[in-house]
């Protein structure tokens, strides 16, 4: 037997998994528990636990963990904080080598719970088994369908991203990542982000890592080390709530979470690490997708090609470049010329490029032909961001897009809101889905696209200047 | 026959237009602009003008302007920049009241252009005719289907929202917005934001104006004077772009706006007219959807009580309340007893308010409802901010929606992304829609949605503190 090269990856490839409260009712979460491993089709052995069911969705339903008469590599425990404690005792005598506690109930609802919480923690010491939770949905491995999650699931998108969490608030967004792994941390009593820090900086299979965090463990220097030697290998972004005295409070009671420390030393820390800080869900998301799709930019590679739909969008779409530390390219006079071919009689600026008023004089395909044509071949020009809206795309563009990306262009797009809804209504997304299988990401507006390709920007020169 | 209060009248409500360069090639943008007054059933008169074709749409056509023997109050030019000069001068012989000319090429592009530019501008002088643009996609009423456009349309939604804008950036969204009227400046040739805002600010239509502008007219004192007396009667939202020095070039050649004064006098004389500021068409929309929908709060009335589907969802829309001037309303004790009723067995903070723990234990009906309910009835809360997933809403929740906002307690939703989807997908938008009508906002993310609630507690507060 191959021994694991750390704790960690029991939980994310466990050749074994019980699951302690599993429902016979299909309108229960604890029932969906369950419902994905075996819709999925987890290729380990799945034992659901529940004294009341002979039998859940096909398999043997046990009454307790020792009735298993196979060895169980890891347990889902779902029961109320109290009964945890028995779970846990059982875990021990089965020698179970780790727990997801799933249920909450423990630090986070206060005196009671924290009671409860400690007890559980002198156990797993003196028994050396390792816990993620309590209050932790986790967790998550598309390479081979394991998921733990309250909604029933279809097959999620493989990709290079990672995700560590400290509360199940990934789940609305999870059917639309590619994603590696996922690890919810919840209250952090026995595995915290330097565990699985460690963990997905090995990970062959983890190509960029977005960490949510509602607490820092420790003084917090450890993590930041870490954070700083992983960030050169692979790109990091992290959102810390709990940033304002009201948001420490509420987190607190999320998930026992006490603030420490001011949180413009983590801005710091973070800087300092080559790590980017994201300030909304949005800006996390929309960054990881560009950390995890995008290949590296030249050192100081910020000059801009920009189309829009409208003139106005374009002076928008510039002012924010411009904040955001990327500038308009100065693209060269050749670049001019070729585009003169597709604008209006009167003629049109190159840089931004206004799409829209093209297209009255010339037809769609050819105006993106000509644009991303003559923007892949200036050498004044470090990376093209513009928005599309037609479908289907033209096969020719797509190409084009391609070669842009193989010249280490960057390429990034939005397509508004209303036409998204259109290709998710006329051919199920297939627009989106097409580009975004080929690494080309779709940001819904000009200013998440732009801010993505800044943030990524950003990561590129953090690496090179210091 | 009534005499027009205010010269802008005429562009809104024409009693005759012709289209000059209206194309028989449904192709064709100009096609659009005469397609949008005939399906759209514009009830005034309307002329078509192109000497190579007998009829348009049914409609005979005109070789010219004088052909036609009944007056005509307005036209839009939509004929190449050089020829627009003798459309003027027909303007003039036929007594034209008004033209809007919708053809880009004048001073946008540079010194030709602008040699014809002052030719026009000279010869509207003389005439006294006035004209909108040129570079101008304008106007649209929706109290009397007058859309001028190159985007065929469908009705839009009639309300109380009003654009000023000075790009045909607005056409992308066009259809999501509760409108009243959409004039589109471009060059600013003849007519400008002074002139437009003196009209709404007395159009008992228009409840709140939201302008886009590129630059700002003359020395900028009068519009700024006009925007503090408008804005205690009219919120008001606004989009200065060209704010970076990029960002100014590249205004300059898109409406030949040429960037005067530092950005920040214009802040600072935004601020003291009382004016909310965007800073990204997602905020300028956003907000402009705030002010037209939601009752006025009370004096210092950001007191806020928060629902999520997750923990850290909460906890995050926590920090950006308390980053955007709202506090996290502390709840009575009679309103966390009665959210223990639909919480797990261990209890739950009541704000933020965790609904996805809840779900787990109750139906997701009784916790909407308790949360509503409960908060409603706090003398503590002053607005309320929640999450929405599962369509379609009960009719009882809409309800309490409803009581929340006559008690002048504003509601704001999100619902994201995916489940965004969902409903345009499974029920062609109408949760979405249902809610809107009742002019409760739909966000697609918690922080877009706190966002538009800051800007009008911001509103609010700057009408009151001097």
């Amino acid at each position: 037997v191959k021994e694991r090269q750390h704790f960690l990856d029991l939980f994310f490839n466990p050749k074994s998994i019980a699951v302690v409260g599993a429902s016979t009712n299909s309108s229960k979460m604890n029932y969906n528990l369950f419902a994905n491993l075996v819709k999925l089709e987890f290729p380990g052995r799945i034992y659901p636990i529940n004294p009341h069911a002979e039998e859940i969705l096909g398999r043997k339903a046990y009454p307790d963990l020792k009735s298993i008469e196979d060895e169980v590599e890891l347990v889902v425990s779902a029961v109320p904080a109290r009964a945890t404690l028995n779970v846990i005792k059982d875990c021990v005598a089965k020698r179970v080598k780790g727990i997801v506690i799933v249920t909450g109930g423990f630090s986070e609802i206060g005196e009671e719970g924290r009671k409860i919480q400690a007890e559980v923690a002198q156990l797993l010491r003196e028994s050396g088994i390792r816990a993620v939770g309590p209050n932790a949905l986790s967790p998550i491995n598309t390479s081979n369908n394991l998921v733990i999650g309250f909604s029933l699931r279809e097959r999620l998108k493989r990709g290079g991203l990672s995700l560590i969490f400290q509360s199940g608030l990934y789940e609305a967004v999870v059917n639309d990542l590619c994603l590696s792994k996922v690890i919810d941390l919840g209250n952090k009593m026995n595995i915290n982000e330097v565990d699985v820090l460690e963990y997905f900086a090995e990970d062959p299979d983890t190509k960029v890592i977005a960490i949510h965090l509602e607490s820092i463990a420790g003084d917090g220097r450890k993590f930041l080390q870490l954070l700083k030697e992983t960030s050169k290998e692979k790109p990091i972004v992290v959102i810390k709530s709990g940033r304002t005295p009201a948001g420490a409070r509420a987190a607190s009671s999320h998930t026992g979470a006490i603030a420490k420390g001011r949180d413009v030393v983590l801005d710091v820390g973070l800087r300092q690490a080559g790590v980017i800080r994201a300030h909304s869900v949005e800006e996390f998301f929309d960054f990881a997708k560009a950390f995890d799709f995008l290949l590296p930019l030249k050192l100081d590679g910020n000059r801009v090609a920009v189309a829009s739909f409208s003139g106005g969008e374009g002076t928008i779409v510039v002012d924010l470049c411009q904040e955001k530390g990327l500038s308009l390219a100065e693209v060269n006079p050749e670049t001019s010329q070729k585009l003169q071919k597709v604008s209006p009689p009167w003629g049109v600026s190159a840089n931004p490029f206004d799409l829209g008023v093209c297209m009255q004089f010339h037809p769609m395909g050819e105006v993106y032909k000509v644009f991303l044509d003559s923007m892949i071949n200036d050498e004044n020009v470090d990376c093209i961001a513009f928005p599309i809206g037609g479908i289907p795309m033209p096969e020719e563009i797509l190409e084009l897009m391609l070669m842009a990306r193989e010249r280490k262009k960057p390429v990034v797009l939005w397509l508004m809101e209303e036409m998204r809804l259109m290709t998710r209504v006329q051919e199920d997304g297939a627009t989106i889905q097409r580009l975004e299988s080929n690494h080309i990401p779709v940001y819904p507006s000009s200013e998440r696209a732009i801010k993505a390709l800044s943030a990524w920007h950003w990561y590129n020169l953090s690496q090179k200047v210091l």
